[in-house]
């Protein structure tokens, strides 16, 4: 493998270049390794912002960040396995009860997750708010837990494409999140050293996701999906909205509370039929016949989930914490809740303390928003609307700030839109 | 003055949205005394190579990398101060005769020069091939000969525009030199911050220069002139060619030489036409009446040149440094010399040891190529056509490689074309 000139590489790349496999495969590795500096890196990384990856470059690109880190391996295991990624909404708890209904109908769902940074909550800071449970997971561990549970969602090691990790940060603080091919690569990178056969990808768009623009989701999604089924993992995608946050909870400890309800039967109508619509899609792509509704009738699902967070340290009947401080927002009149803005939730949320502004911030369990309507129900003058939760009531203030202005009542009939947009295979 | 978000700035840019002039003053000395990391200000450069700066963000950026600094005054002097600028050539020595010639005609020529990398070389180095002369000068030195001799060539002191030098280095290692306000803003800070109340620019373009394209130069050259003219700078631009290197000389004590012969009243046709042109709109925007070619003619310019070599440690009288080693290039045939390529030239006098690859490495004071016909004249098969000067005779190879298929020999007429090829005022 040769050298290269970094500053020729970051011009090519600048001036509308693409990039050989050679090229990509020697700037990966050195960027892991510090031999192509940080300031190097930012101004590729913007040049791919102007520039874009084209198909190829980006299987490379994928490919190489891929090639820096370890593999897992999950061809031991005696149950089909299929794996899910959303990229993020508000009160956007689904994988809690999926993975255990989807484990219920036969198939392993090695959940590795990450942590919330900025509006939109980590999966793992949400479990936390169990008594017990932990994230960290030795392999021997995860691999018994899928064999004889079927779901774990736990924190992904160090080990994965360590290239991603260095590279994200580095977005992060210089303005280079906003890619499509950046954002696919980081996503597909992990998901396929992780070694999933099958995988289902919840691309979100709308007022409260990160890509704001339904063309946007549909790009990424169709990236995405291209680099699974090039690196051969079944890969399906469905865009989906997310203008309202999803259910009625936006937070920590609430949001757990929600999946609970869902699986014991109840929880709000969106968060289940989005559940279920997953869960099919996931069970199709793995190859397992079976209906994941009967697994939540039947109770399995539960006890899928209950064993789930035991296998964990978690206690699945201990009592979740609660905040020290609420506050409740009335409804001004009577009406229709017309309009609901995840992201003025999403930062009502975050701002009580249930997400953080910088990744080594701890998370408060118990706070977060609650509602009690959704986009087209009616609602009583008088009627409890949202109740924030916060151990630190000096962030009611911001919080309400957030949130004004986020939420419409009006005498219209609304209605709330199709949740899922579009399918991607 | 408030503190901002840095990836909202960087976003903001790229984006297409201007900066504000609050944003750009916080921006530049942070990036100076670094609370902005080299990674953010590499990710804002990229972007700004993309999407540019209006006339209004490159005034202020500007004066915001002037005021990271010191400021010089030369309103003590007795003589009209005019200092003079060229982007960089192959064989462009022009400011070795340019300063005394307008020295002796009345003026005060500060010019703080930098040393060469790359292709084309160094004012700075030049000069340091006549024993004795030393590029650095105190400030109070600089004033008494600006005042007695009327010229001074000499380093640029680390006090003006810290913020340029650091950004400048930047630059250089990540893709975003290319820049057409970063480049005008990177000259024009320093020139605004020494002080000079006239300012002359030779602004160059062809396979010789930085600016390959005529419409590039001339965009830098107005960009500059604007800069200039809002601080009260008298700015006047030539953009002249750089297709074919200046004179007969590309190297550092050979092009000394090539100064002493013009001085002399002899020297290159070219070298020649183009000092006093220049010297001429010097001596105009400084408000002096005063013909060049007198002072040429009538031997001040040479006896100035010598008070300059003197006033900085130099022995106008000593021999210069002559190759250990040189190797001659003949005529393969009869005919015209129809190209000589600039880039082709400079890089062999770059890898004879002329110029350096990194700035801590040294230059060698002897090496470089001189050459015995210019576009359009006539040679004979056998006549030493190039001759290539180094102490390191293992460099031999590499620069013929890099001056092979820089030249043609012809049958037909040649013309060289004009050089100087606008005036931007």
């Amino acid at each position: 493998m040769g050298s290269y000139d970094v500053v020729d590489l970051i011009r090519a790349k600048r001036d509308g270049r693409r990039l050989s496999d050679a090229e990509i495969d020697w700037l990966i590795p050195a960027y892991t390794d510090g031999r192509l500096g940080d300031e190097q890196m930012a101004a590729l990384a913007m040049a791919i912002v102007f520039r874009g990856l084209d198909d190829a470059e980006l299987a490379t690109w994928t490919q190489a960040m891929i090639a820096t880190g370890e593999r897992m391996d999950f061809s031991t295991l005696s149950r089909p396995v299929v794996d899910k990624h959303s990229t993020g909404g508000v009160g956007d708890m689904i994988t809690l009860p999926l993975a255990p209904i989807v484990a219920a109908c036969g198939a392993a769902v090695p959940q590795l997750s990450g942590r919330g940074l900025g509006h939109t909550g980590g999966t793992l800071d949400k479990l936390e708010s169990i008594p017990g449970w932990r994230a960290e997971l030795a392999p021997d561990a995860m691999l018994r837990l899928l064999d004889e549970v079927g779901a774990v969602i736990c924190a992904a090691g160090p080990g994965l494409a360590p290239a991603d990790k260095k590279l994200y940060a580095l977005r992060d603080v210089t303005g280079t999140v906003e890619s499509i091919p950046l954002i696919a690569s980081s996503i597909m990178s992990k998901k396929i050293a992780e070694g999933t056969p099958a995988l289902v990808l919840d691309v979100k768009t709308g007022s409260g996701a990160f890509m704001r623009e339904r063309s946007d989701a549909e790009q990424l999604a169709r990236t995405m999906v291209g680099l699974g089924t090039a690196a051969g993992v079944r890969t399906v995608a469905l865009v989906t909205a997310m203008d309202a946050p999803l259910g009625r909870a936006a937070g920590n400890a609430i949001e757990v509370a929600q999946a609970i309800d869902v699986l014991s039967g109840g929880g709000p109508a969106d968060v289940v039929e989005l559940t279920l619509t997953l869960a099919r899609t996931m069970l199709a792509v793995a190859g397992v016949d079976a209906d994941p509704a009967n697994a939540l009738a039947s109770g399995k699902a539960m006890e899928t989930w209950r064993a789930m967070i035991r296998g964990q340290g978690g206690d699945p009947d201990a009592p979740l914490p609660t905040a020290t401080h609420t506050k409740v927002i009335e409804a001004p009149r009577d009406g229709v809740l017309t309009r609901l803005d995840a992201l003025a939730v999403g930062v009502a949320a975050w701002r009580l303390g249930a997400g953080r502004a910088r990744k080594e911030d701890p998370v408060q369990a118990a706070a977060g928003v609650t509602w009690t309507a959704g986009v087209g129900d009616g609602v009583e003058a008088g009627q409890p609307l949202f109740t924030l939760h916060t151990d630190t009531p000096d962030r009611f203030e911001r919080a309400e700030q957030a949130l004004a202005g986020g939420w419409t009542i009006g005498d219209e009939p609304a209605s709330s839109g199709p949740l899922v947009l579009s399918r991607i295979d």
